[in-house]
């Protein structure tokens, strides 16, 4: 196997990318410019030692804690609850929420054996036992797993005294009432809201 | 800027991969184990050092001449002209050409300014020169460039005392006559064969 094969094949091993695509990547690497073939491997290379988890939240930080956790002017009253650390990125792209994060790790799923101390779940309790948290947001998927998460979450932290709310499921913005499942639709009946 | 979107940013700069996907494959990268990530890197970074041209026929290659120009084992009567390195490997791939290649670099486009002298046609030349040459087969796409490259190659070395070929156009396997453009329709009706 040659240099051109070997790269495509580890490309063609990254998400969304086939072996069409790989070979078209190596084919764009081995035309552009020095420079930029070596930034690429450059970051690739150290894009995990950059990368950390914030000890407070548990999302992706190059600084501890990262820069939401350590901002003044976050509304400290309120954390979103997310699955995974990429979450709270797309949820600041969106610019959104003004909030603090806490990342689960995970979402419940007693048939893959992951129960609730596979979950970053004792950490959220202190941090709401340690005072000035007055809502929970919940923003797990609207799936299965998603949903176990949100409604054991909602019984554990009712107890702690802090309201718990979740993101709201419906027809997307632009969406069509035809191509909606009948679940989604029960959904966005169940959460209509007066306008 | 962090990491995180210093990378994804490179990545969204490769054909095919926009800036969702260069997120998804930045976390993928996040997630995956550090040798994978390494061996990407090491990949990325040494690819333009290992690759080099064969100075036979123009290809992409890492021993100089190619395994195509040095085998025993394939018709040196046939060279088939390409435009780019990467068709060579699009063509070696199909397992349906045994003769050899050549690169030309490009193809002729006079209102970008690209004579034949920026095509590799002068060592084309030399190699149907230096004898045992029967048959040139022309592979450029089947474009107004590829056109007029091949038409070019055809005047040119019909003088050398070779033929000169071109692969077929027409409707592709599986095609249907129904979506076939009017042009394609009117080249497969001129090369019809009997079968």
């Amino acid at each position: 196997m040659n240099a051109i094969e070997e790269l495509a094949s580890l490309l063609a091993r990254l998400p969304g990318i086939g072996r069409k695509s790989a070979l078209r990547v190596t084919y764009h690497l081995l035309k552009a410019d020095d420079a930029f073939a070596a930034a690429l491997a450059e970051r690739i290379g150290s894009l995990k030692e950059s990368v950390k988890f914030c000890s407070i939240c548990g999302s992706y930080t190059e600084s501890d804690p990262c820069p939401v956790c350590g901002a003044a002017d976050r509304d400290r009253r309120l954390i979103c609850v997310v699955e995974q650390p990429q979450d709270v990125l797309t949820i600041e792209a969106s610019r959104e929420y003004h909030g603090l994060y806490h990342v689960l790790g995970g979402l419940l799923s007693p048939l893959d054996g992951v129960g609730p101390d596979r979950l970053r779940i004792v950490s959220l309790v202190s941090r709401i036992r340690a005072g000035g948290i007055s809502e929970i947001v919940v923003a797990t998927n609207p799936t299965v797993e998603g949903d176990t998460t949100a409604l054991y979450l909602k019984k554990t932290l009712e107890k702690e005294g802090v309201a718990v709310t979740r993101l709201a499921t419906g027809i997307p913005v632009g969406g069509d009432l035809e191509y909606a499942d009948r679940l989604t639709l029960a959904r966005s009946f169940r959460g209509r809201t007066a306008f």
